[in-house]
């Protein structure tokens, strides 16, 4: 029988070397008799230690092949943020089953509108258009701030939002994602705290953890977040960065008022904390709420957003409004990570935003929401749902479940019947959070969802 | 006369906050009243502070409105590598002058084809067929490993590289750089040590600092990087990653030979060192250097590539090809930090990939490419210059220049006149890196470029 405290000593060093990712996931271990040599130790000690790893999980046999690393990598796992929280319901998994889904899905938990929603005759039409533009446009690489007449068109946008950007205070990203992934670059050096509110777009997490940061959260009320709070928040965890929403909250559906808006950038300014407003669902609202970026003059706020919510999730484009000295030095970054802009796409986003049609088509989808809301309300209370807000705009109905049920195994129970939910403990860390599911109310238009949602609920379908 | 101390304790604050991004770049200083009543001492011992530290560099008046913080962000300054370089010089100036060139600009030194030398007859057709897509091919989101028949198409043509690489085994991205970036993210802690070849694509200098990695190179000669440099740096660096081009090696032209390719394997897999191999120029060559990852058969080997050199660099799309288990986190992280797949482009380029017209204009671009590099050879002899290698393939030339010549004060003095060249300390830290500059052969045809540097070379142009 070897040795136990041999036996943990192999235990451990394999555990050390695959947290410092000297051994990252998918690598093989040495084999038994190698790594004993190499230890200095019997065989069956080697092989006892890797049979207690494989039982704990973080290796395991492959037969006739040796042993293999399991574990995620440490820092960048970005799967199980909460020990609570599975592989299979964690920060992205509703990316992972809405962007994987097969056409026959219904997806009342995904964050996008129906593409026959979208503006898809605008993208058509710049296609054609492109497709007689000059050479450099089809196969030259983007300038660095990105496509001028765009960014001219964005700055006039955000005027009307009373955000005094000039055109080369905006530069042009390939995604709202790609937008606050490259602002924490600027930011965050690891183990900064960031604020977001909560509940919250669930990538922020996922995207917050690649930076390594840690996340410090605040109950989003009806009017923003709650204000006491944040100034608690504050003053704990120094946070160095605050992600919000202004226009339409996304998981609630609220939007900022005028009075919390001012207090938040009155503690900002105090406190020294940055702010990105992501202004992804501003083009939904239909009475603008108040943005930090307008109060603030883009001193310590940076604006971004895109056009996927809208017009085409498949253009990929996005913007970047910051004052000057900050996009000189994003301009260097997006050049160093990315190279360029992406420039066949800003001019197909161009000429699609610069036709009177997409204001049409806005007009448009905020009708279709409205009705969509109206009618998923009904049909959600009709399960004894209860919203957490009536939302006068946008696609997120917030909504709790009758008490005794638990989001997360009514997720687990409706994907296998073709439904895709957005549970609460992906979206929040309140105690509270698996109450509640975010409805997507664009996403609803079948009957067959809130079929699946009521016998899950009545426990007819097996988790 | 405030005290010494005094004001030194004020300088030492505030240089504590920049280095903290406490105050960012671009920052207003609190005001020289404000600094006064908070930190307790006179307000002419603040002037005082303020003063030297505007006399340092760290901050600047802006007479009328107060002092801003000048000091770019310290571990995030992609610019200014080398205390030698200067801002207008760095890693990221040959990127900055090539993308934000005007179009009368005679580019020499940038790293890409001409417009009318790419495939826009490609993209052209692509875009007409994109335009008549369903729906969801123009609005949706791109699925998380990106369009299936376009990772087919590069399964099989990494068959022919003797690369065995399944559909799933790759992950679509937005560029080369983004590909590199995500395996950065995937493999690297801050302070890890990345191995690069000297002279090396200078935008992985910028890359690996974003990163916060440090940076090791290796001498690279005619058949690839130098073996003994190679395991000297092992030992003394313990690299984790080592970054290099196999095909056409940029800046020199050089190609790894199959020896060199074993060895570097076999030295990597003792030293447990993963591998990125960049194949972004792999479609120019005329017979196919050896591939690490054909050797390796994808087990610490990455390949990444795009078409950003041979078909249109406007489109955005590359592509990861590495083991499953990789390719999962990969995912994850590409999902939190971009979201999704860039779907208009990918069709677009599986069209323009698919079709027998990519096969006949890379024959092309190949024959017209030998043909600039013979008539650039014998220009640049003309002027004294001699190529360190007569690549038979490719578009770069590196080329050293007449003994008391440099090649920084080159550049400077030929920019004015509207020729941007690639000086070798922007590619390469070797003590005689000044010598050396990187023509492109392709952007080469024009008599403009050679009377510019003549001019240079003979010291009629005042830098």
């Amino acid at each position: 029988m070897p040795s136990f405290s041999r036996i943990d000593h192999v235990m451990q060093s394999v555990r050390e070397r695959i947290a410092a990712r000297t051994y990252p996931p998918g690598t093989r271990l040495p084999s038994v008799r190698a790594q004993a040599k190499s230890a200095g130790v019997s065989v069956s000690t080697i092989v006892e230690a890797y049979g207690r790893l494989a039982a704990e999980g973080l290796i395991e046999a492959r037969p006739g092949s040796g042993f293999y690393v399991t574990a995620p990598l440490a820092p960048l796992s970005l799967s199980a943020l909460e020990p609570a929280l599975d592989r299979d319901i964690d920060p992205l998994w509703i990316s992972r089953q809405s962007l994987e889904a097969s056409a026959d899905m219904l997806m009342p938990g995904c964050g996008w509108l129906p593409s026959d929603w979208m503006y898809d005759q605008g993208v058509r039409r710049g296609l054609r258009k492109a497709a007689r533009s000059p050479n450099e446009d089809l196969t030259d690489y983007g300038s660095p701030l990105g496509l001028e007449p765009l960014r001219q068109l964005l700055a006039r946008r955000l005027v009307q939002s009373e955000i005094d950007a000039a055109p080369h205070q905006i530069m042009l990203t390939d995604s709202g994602t790609q937008a606050i992934d490259l602002i924490c670059r600027f930011f965050l050096e690891p183990g900064d705290t960031v604020l977001v509110d909560d509940p919250c777009y669930f990538n922020f997490h996922a995207l917050l953890r690649a930076h390594r940061a840690k996340v410090a959260s605040v109950p989003y009320t009806h009017q923003g977040p709650d204000l006491h709070a944040f100034e608690v928040a504050l003053q704990e965890h120094k946070p160095r960065l605050y992600i919000t929403n202004s226009g339409i909250h996304n998981p609630t559906g609220a939007r900022l008022s005028a009075t919390t808006a001012h207090s938040v950038l009155a503690m900002a300014q105090r406190a020294d904390l940055y702010i990105i407003e992501d202004d992804i669902f501003g083009d939904l609202e239909t009475r603008p709420a108040t943005r930090l970026a307008a109060l603030d003059g883009l001193s310590r706020v940076v604006q971004i957003g895109s056009f996927s919510k809208t017009l085409s999730a498949s253009l990929r484009c996005g913007y970047i409004a910051a004052q000057s000295p900050w996009i000189e030095s994003l301009v260097d970054l997006r050049t160093a990570t990315s190279f360029s802009s992406n420039r066949l796409a800003s001019h197909i986003l161009y000429s699609a935003l610069s036709d009177s049609g997409y204001r049409k088509h806005l007009e448009r989808v905020r009708y279709r929401l409205s009705k969509a809301m109206d009618q998923t309300m009904v049909q959600l209370e009709q399960l004894g749902l209860t919203p957490w807000l009536r939302p006068r705009e946008g696609m997120f109905l917030w909504a709790a479940l009758p008490e005794e049920h638990d989001a997360l195994s009514l997720a687990r129970a409706c994907l296998p019947h073709g439904v895709v939910l957005a549970p609460g403990p992906v979206l929040s860390q309140a105690p509270d959070a698996a109450r509640f599911l975010r409805f997507n109310v664009a996403q609803c238009n079948d009957k067959r969802i809130f079929k699946v949602l009521k016998r899950a609920l009545d426990k007819e379908l097996s988790v």
